[in-house]
């Protein structure tokens, strides 16, 4: 059964549906560029250190370009029996080099290996959804730029409680995205050491020079146990986690275009050329990828379980079980990819309605706390405040008035000493300009975020 | 925008990045044939009422006839701006037929239709996966036939408890598979009713007949309330559930699988076909297939994960999320069935280590239990008797004797009653073969489940 | 260490630590009915059989019931270092009758006693919640034919769709409840059957009479495979599916109720005694229980993923890890009984804004499609039908006229066929009272509905 | 409805049942310290301001410190309808000091208030979790230092792979280990910065002093934008995931106990005091302790996803549904510090029998790679090495002989340019020690990794 790499021990060959069943080219194949990477950083460290010569690996690095290309251009032929990309790379370079290209795997193991181009991928990933991140931040802060004096109803309980700005409940979600961003860098970093030269689990007798193919991969440092080193998706679960995280947040902001778009709220409009219509209703314009975002996070909150499942009381070193683990990965990088890749454009496009967002803010019961830190400004407790106005809320609904239309007579019935003026907190601009604190709604609170987040942004290299 | 059937209403083309994050075809595609099949009963029923004429049904049935034929060998092709299948098929329907194309989705929304290909399939699905589980279940009494005689030791906590024998520790599986059956059997009756008629969320003006319908593809009944049959994916997700936890048991066998295969329990042998080898260690033979096993219930437990994740908190009626539940459905049914389809070859070519597992059933420590029955029979009481024989067992391993050895001297030690014959009751197969109880490893009791077993498999069609 | 009940092989003490760490007396006493109903019938199986008298089963029936009052009565004492409700109970026993207590652990492991409990908690937890269901569907049904003639928009992708009335919405959660009540079932009946006389694996050498236990404790058959029965936990996994499946719908009602009681929506009014209020802002009313509706599914989700974990890939038979299985399993019954015990008190109390709803089922847009379909009754194929009333939808938007207001011109401009006549079909109360198919809005569907939901809850004998 | 703190508005009391349902109280009494330090800082910020008097703050102080001491005491009540610590804590202080009391809650809302204190909660577990970890860690060095020469198997598809050494081995979870402590320590970082001053979800029209509460409080910041602090749960989510993981790798150590505690392997005794018996099989010890370290993971993976579902879709600043991330966050971190508590002692008891270990290494299949490398460093190429050292393995196979017992003639049959010199490179010790690679089993790698690891330890305080 020579046929495989491994086949020397065998004297019968595999059952076809198993080796459908076992093989993983059909997904790993997208690490093929990491692979190839990996073993002419292998070759020349294996022609360094003398276990090949200089002119075999100048053959090995040519011969895994030209598979490089073949595999670009699509010329490649992917084989089921040939189980994996690194078999594929291995029995290309061999049909074209013969014997030195038997050579590259010498001093190394598909555990290794595959290690190695796993904590590629994730360093590649964790980048560009680092830049995904910040692109996605810019249209945050370009939206909220344009909307600091547009007031809205802030919410809690989805109940309106307080006014706020546009720009400030904007730049919450750059809040998430800011500490989603820590994230992805920590696991991108924990990430970026280097296990080839761990071989299938315990090194190799070959007198090979680590740090070297460290160096060349651009890795910061080597994994310092071989047996771990193997058996260790830690670096996919991880990112797999604040992918999920960042997907979360997005979720938030899904549900919430979802809610600004309906009719009952009237906040927002969703360009055209990013909603769907409908297949029987004619006058349907549906928010689609605001949907799509607020679902996506299932599959990420999916994979990272799948992920757990899979390495739960694996034993030391590589179990078969481990290529489970990849599927779920890749699936969880290239939604999150391809989310970031629809939103700045879905976030700069969206129109506000500013009269109607401000006309909500009027609602005067927003004003209640105001009314309540106004009795604390004149010496009474909050607590006792806190109950005043709540009775005066009571009494406004049941004379089926606004609070701000309560007469003496009523402030009085609740605590002789109030007086109208007391309701003139109830102004929401004046309220939000007062909350001046540090992450408040106040003008001057967000402006001097926006400064600092556009100056970040800016110093990464984003154009605002 | 009258490229899309539902551009009427809009002014501005879809984003291009839009319409690929948004698309379903690259996997609801799986549908064509339900939902051709779907669209055949509707125009029978459209004609029936008179919405259409005969004439138009049957060129409405020839041309999805001929789309179908399209599909399968490979000429039809897919374009993401078209969305999804049903779009697909309409627009081929039309170019076709023109006006008598554009009458097909009278009465009908997408919102319906997908909801009825997709329990068409789960219907299907549900058949192929209970063949799967029956076949899997007759390799495994093929193989419990064969070593009704052989011993092995029992284990509780992974340690030697009680002898049994290979048959019934087989058939315990056999009876978890029962209970996948039973689980799969409801969820797919339950799934068995059709929501075409249902529109988009609140059925038509139209004069349908849902009950014609309904018959002509075979469901039992037709869903009883508009807004939630556009919304329901329960099918999926019990469905899922249900094969989640078919997959938790075969990674429980593929577990038992890896550890009989290890050199330190050395209980059986997996044939070479269904084995794998090592890019390095030339000796290496590998259960990759029992450790996939083992592995792939991570999958489904994520995909029942995001299903749950995609529906919580849903509005009522269609949502764009529900999108999201199909792929994860679509990835358990497959992979069930892939791992149905090895199984029963794996379980068929197991070549068990007779004499091994015997000799490890001989462990005398595994009789401590029937040496404590022997007292109760002779009137002490069961605790008692548990502490006196836990204390023989400690004599044994202080002498460092087996429990088998200890003598006289050891016996009175411990209880001045006690004489050697007690320990007559070590013997493994006198101790196998008096535990007669139902679901018991006695000889009788395996044998009598055995031919229950067979009789059922028969009765199902099939061969033994 | 004869102190504990396993001590006899034991020279040496457990750590204290490890005796609280390993110990599930803290949540398994919850059981403790369970536990002597089950040791009940076992001692009266172990006198019929012979292997005690009916004086010893006499004095092990009263010892229990007397341990069952001082449990009851909070006047039984718990110690970590017993482990477990099963060893508290057979201690106390022993503590009372000396050797006749010692007898009643004869032919029984704690294994097979376990999940025999569990399989009895089960099946009562079971009715239980579907009692709880049903009164749901009670006060659902109740509210429901209160508003048969309350309109009100129906929403897909949260965007107005078509109108529907308030009693057809409410019979979306009826549908869904009715399918957790039928796999609520189904768990249960496939948990009723006994394990007992598995014994720790294998069963036992005593003559015991399983089918008399199982028929003393009302389950309908037993166990076929003592390996498996010990270590089965497939009932608790089941119903937690189940359930949370039951809490995913309510989780939508949640949404709902959150939503509708906006400012925004303002549909309906939750009563102050469902409501809290916020400690800084007066005003405040939260719907603080219908978000923890919707919150709530999350822990049962978890619990799902917790059992489905701590199975994966376990060797056959009973291990420790099952131990784990326990606590999600309670606390998703637990939180299922307590979300269905407010239920039904929130949704009887809630009062719909009847006019407001009304008012937005009126919105014109929302007879998109009947106008659509009044085309196809003129002979118009509907996809073309579809693509005129999408452009009148636009016309209406560009001249910011109401569609209802579209004069012949404007009709006429988009296809001269057209009439101003075609426009009545955009009557809402009209449209609905068209919607007459099975399940859909028409009074007299959601009354035919109504009709037998109610019949069906009466002979269930709920009042109405 | 005076009698909760936000009664003022209602006019209505709370159904007792609700109140059972939305009550916090009964879990969040946990954060009772943190609560009253938050409360301390608060007061002494609100004096500096201005907002109190200085006496008013020390009564204020002199009081919660009361209210400390009687919840440390067990003195203190608790009351379902008091809700939550918060208003448990300020009602105590009313009734104390009246409207001194009632002035504490000024400028700041229970929204805020929670946020803090389940970030010192964050801290102060983290600190917790990596102390335990550390413990850990240096029970996994010690056991290391004392087997750098204990030779045993290394198995990778648990098939034995190549010979290690047990310290080698143990190092592999320290490896993991200090990942884990990474990951806690970054989410304690991101954790530790201060949303008080955030208010319900707007901050404050007063004028309070963010800067000098997170100070007081030890924070190494403020949170910059108030809707997003009081709605951020981040934290308890991304410690939890990283507890998850480290159970994960908990999990592989527990798998691994239990397989080497086996009667098939044998390697490994686990202390009588950590062991547990069985109520039916007089002879067990069973490695309970173990299977609880692999089961355990289920919870806590089962708590992210409790987490991540109930944070899924909710709209900005607070919602009920955040009052559900509690427990799960609890519950994982309180899961974690058990486990901790109770591993090192574990560890530090384990008595490896070196004698069966070193046997099972010799295995001279084991020795397979190191004929093929040692082929190589003949100038075979690798893949051709191990294509002829597979067959050399077979062939000892089918003569049923040892690898190293081939002869000359077996050899050649492969191939003719072998002699049986070549076998000598089947010395498992010398083949161990030539893996001299970083990270490798040779005794100086292991060694200088010993060293490092001591030297870490001993700096961060532990003692060797």
């Amino acid at each position: 059964m020579a046929e495989k790499a491994w086949g020397g021990v065998f004297s019968e060959a595999t059952d076809r549906r198993v080796e459908k069943f076992t093989e993983s080219v059909s997904f790993d194949r997208r690490l093929y560029a990491q692979d190839i990477a990996g073993s002419i950083a292998h070759a020349q460290m294996l022609a360094k250190v003398g276990l090949i010569t200089p002119g075999e690996c100048q053959q090995i690095e040519h011969g895994l370009e030209e598979i490089r290309q073949d595999i670009e251009q699509g010329r490649f032929q992917f084989k089921v029996e040939l189980e994996d990309i690194h078999m594929h790379i291995e029995r290309a370079l061999i049909d074209r080099l013969g014997d030195v290209g038997r050579k590259l795997h010498t001093a190394r193991s598909r555990n290794d290996q595959v290690a190695t181009d796993l904590r590629l991928y994730t360093r590649a990933a964790a980048t560009r959804l680092i830049d995904g991140i910040d692109d996605l931040r810019r249209a945050l802060v370009t939206q909220a730029r344009r909307h600091v004096d547009t007031l809205m109803p802030g919410y809690t309980h989805l109940q309106r409680a307080q006014p706020v700005r546009v720009a400030h409940h904007l730049l919450a979600y750059d809040a998430m995205l800011e500490r989603d961003r820590g994230r992805i860098r920590d696991a991108a970093q924990r990430a970026d050491i280097c296990p080839l030269g761990s071989g299938a689990l315990a090194g190799t007798t070959l007198p090979i020079d680590r740090a070297q193919v460290a160096a060349a991969l651009g890795f910061h440092g080597v994994t310092h146990n071989s047996l771990d080193a193997v058996g260790d998706r830690d670096f996919a679960i991880e990112l797999v986690a604040a992918i999920a995280l960042a997907q979360a947040h997005l979720s938030r902001l899904g549900e919430e275009l979802v809610l600004w778009t309906t009719a009952e709220f009237g906040f927002v409009r969703i360009g055209e050329a990013y909603c769907s219509g409908s297949s029987l209703m004619p006058q349907k314009m549906n928010p689609d990828l605001a949907e799509l975002l607020r679902g996506k996070v299932g599959r990420t909150v999916g994979a990272w379980v799948t992920l757990m499942t899979v390495v739960k009381g694996l034993p030391l070193a590589y179990n078969k079980d481990l290529q489970e683990t990849q599927e779920p990965f890749y699936d969880a990088v290239e939604t999150a990819r391809q989310v970031l890749a629809v939103m700045p454009g879905l976030i700069e496009g969206l129109e506000f309605d500013v009269a109607r967002m401000r006309a909500a803010a009027e609602d005067p019961a927003l004003g209640a706390t105001d009314v309540a830190e106004e009795l604390v400004r004149g010496g009474t407790p909050f607590r006792t405040a806190h109950e005043i106005v709540g009775k005066l809320v009571r009494r406004a609904e049941e004379r089926r008035v606004s609070l701000r239309a309560l007469d003496a007579a009523d402030l009085a019935a609740i605590d002789p000493t109030l007086t109208p003026k007391l309701l003139e907190a109830l102004d929401p601009a004046r309220a939000v300009a007062a909350r001046t604190v540090i992450g408040g709604p106040a003008p001057e609170s967000v402006r001097r975020e926006l400064d600092a987040l556009e100056a970040e942004l800016r110093a990464l290299g984003l154009e605002l």
